[in-house]
């Protein structure tokens, strides 16, 4: 007896919906994260670091098991596999940039304006250093030595700056040593110095939106992201300073958290329409919502949709590397001179700022501050999909963040050996810029 | 003094990323969602109508505030303007998709097997008879009566079928009975209702798929889907039992959540490509983790991805409803007929589940069983996507989902006047099917 239908192949090739292939990108992608995850927690290294590299095995450059329209997504395209293409890649950049906004907020959310202006001028100090100086090493790498434009030496610059204070502070924790004085001058700073990369960022971001690298137009906008941040954060602290606590009169739903996403979506588009990122929108969002995060357990339940979403951006972030440029020599070269001058600068300067403290401190603060992790991919990633920075200069950069955060962890432990750990791990202030979850 | 850069047009004009006009898109749609959320809660209507008129108006086919690709994202696809519409309306596809699978995830997170297993035989049958009468009526009006093709009455017929449990079970627990006899039959009812409308929804996808509607090619869907259904229930249900309050041994972050988001998507997909609709595997993956959701607090960490991604569902599929199709006396003359038809299905089928437990309760359950809400909305749209039903069929199913659902509160609290209400309103049997929370 014959089946009335040419059963599964027939089924299976008209029944799919355009989704299931970008469903099954999803499914793998989430998969390869939290597998690399896995593992990379299980020798201690970053999982950060892990997704990065799964997102490179698994991406169009090495396996190639993402990214590829099948038939049905084609079809839904009438045909034209080159914009089958383009709307999956348009698809997993919106996917991407949701979780880095979330990401940013979320980091946000940890940041109080109370708690920097209490962090004091030590911490100021070892960040404005700990920026001004790697900047300036890589910018004079990239512009003077291998005279590439400006725009493109600053984004590269740019990434050498920021702190991923995460991990150092997972580092610190598991050490035991997260209540000594260098591990707080560590995490108040890094909250500085990711203000201050975000101002930078919205620097280069405007000079590879306009081409204009006058010392005019610079200043002109750092003036405008100065302003914008200043604006967003003393306005919106006072408000919700003044109007958070009621948000739960509102009869809807998981009305703080709903507000608050609200507040993370509007600044992040709002920041993107007048030329900065759209994350400054989104941590700027964050920070103003820390002033009611506590009462309303904000990253408590921030957090699943940060475990849900931000894997998408260093998966697809890694998938963009092509592995194959550091078969180059000289790309390999520079990617190595470029970490080596990354962890000098945060040395130099994050050390400078200590000055006086004794070579010791001086030490563990310039290591602890060398991490780039996300940040540094984050800054990458705008600057790459600008069309700011060329592919081999991301894999530069995404190179130079994966070094420098995995040198720190067995650095930070061989400078604390001997040193007593405190026992209160989960103390007050350990809590404020160590909340971060490993993803 | 003229400044170096023609500042803000320009730069408004080249710094936008492609991603600028969906990040406002997206913000205006939880903005939408938010503040119809808030309103309809406070008019003492189910939210999830709110959300869903709110997508009607900012929708193309009124006010027009969302959908349209901005010049950066035309710029990017090459300045085609047709190809960026098409990978705007796959971007949009893909969150509201993402929505409903976790929408069906979280309620498969509150269907346990026991629970089902333990409702009775009372329960059952008023889930049959309000399955079978509805879809019979729908079918009967639609393939019989006016004639239309089989796959499109029957795509109308299954909409017709599911209840809506969150819209009841929220009434029911202000009017303080949901322990009352009556309450646990409808919320028991519900989860098998929710069951067999996954079944049937399998079939009418795939004679959608297949363009089969040989009785032999629907028995054979139809046992694949319940294969399918049984093999992950049982299955999955076992390996949960042994393995998952083990996954806290895993050493990545918030194990359990990843893991069970894991198997969403996977499940998501697998169902989509044997031929069953994604949320099907959604559903039954939430059912799986059910059995551990208590140890991990797994409802509570899903509720803010719940809460951040459902909104896009609803508002997006409000936003495919032309408003204008009502205007013509036919198309209204049928959606009037399918809403009433709708009630009438559950109101006999119900009641009749219910025979010989009085009037009063009969009418109860069989109101209490009609709100389509979601459920319809749900099948409608993936009817519409896969071109089964046209635009005005699609409009006509949702306002039955909508009538359906807003007639629904009034009468129950009418049928219970002058009852005592128990006072125990969050026992342990009310908190079963009622903890979806409203949108």
């Amino acid at each position: 007896m014959q089946p009335p239908l040419a059963w599964p192949p027939t089924l299976c090739e008209r029944c799919m919906s355009e989704l299931t292939g970008i469903l099954l990108d999803l499914f793998i992608i989430y998969l390869a994260a939290k597998l690399a995850a896995e593992v990379f927690e299980r020798i201690r290294q970053p999982a950060v670091i892990g997704e990065l590299l799964a997102g490179l095995a698994i991406g169009p450059h090495a396996l190639g098991l993402i990214g590829t329209p099948d038939a049905a997504l084609v079809a839904a395209f009438h045909g034209d596999a080159a914009a089958a293409a383009e709307g999956m890649r348009l698809v997993y950049h919106v996917l991407a940039e949701l979780g880095v906004v979330v990401l940013l907020f979320f980091v946000g959310l940890e940041t109080r304006v109370a708690d920097i202006l209490r962090v004091g001028r030590r911490a100021a100090l070892v960040a404005v250093l700990g920026v001004v100086v790697p900047f300036a090493l890589g910018y004079a790498l990239f512009g003077t030595v291998l005279g590439h434009p400006a725009t493109e030496a600053s984004f590269v610059a740019a990434a050498m700056v920021a702190t991923s204070v995460g991990i150092t502070a997972r580092v610190l924790r598991d050490l035991g040593v997260i209540r000594s004085s260098e591990s707080r001058i560590i995490l108040g700073a890094a909250v500085i110095d990711d203000i201050l990369a975000m101002i930078i960022l919205a620097v280069v971001v405007g000079m590879a939106s306009t081409g204009g690298v006058s010392a005019a137009g610079i200043a002109l906008i750092a003036g405008q992201a100065l302003g914008f941040t200043l604006f967003v954060v003393l306005v919106g602290t006072g408000l919700a300073r003044r109007y958070a606590l009621r948000l739960d009169r509102l009869r809807m739903d998981g009305a703080p958290l709903a507000v608050s996403l609200l507040a993370m979506l509007g600044l992040a588009t709002l920041s993107a329409s007048v030329g900065l990122a759209a994350i400054i929108g989104a941590f700027l969002a964050g920070m103003v919502f820390a002033e009611a995060r506590e009462h309303f357990l904000l990253e408590r339940q921030a957090l699943p949709i940060y475990q849900f979403l931000v894997p998408f951006f260093f998966v697809l972030t890694g998938s963009n590397v092509d592995w194959r440029l550091f078969t180059d020599p000289g790309t390999l070269g520079i990617a190595l001179t470029v970490t080596a001058l990354a962890l000098a600068g945060k040395l130099v300067g994050g050390g400078a700022g200590m000055l006086g403290t004794g070579r010791r401190s001086m030490a563990i603060v310039g290591v602890g501050m060398a991490p780039r992790g996300e940040v540094g991919l984050i800054v990458a990633g705008i600057g790459f999909s600008l069309g700011a920075i060329p592919s081999e200069v991301f894999g530069v950069v995404v190179m130079m963040s994966v070094l420098t955060t995995v040198v720190v962890p067995p650095v930070l432990k061989i400078l604390y050996r001997g040193q007593p750990a405190d026992l209160a791990r989960a103390g007050g202030q350990a809590g404020q810029a160590g909340r971060l979850p490993e993803l």
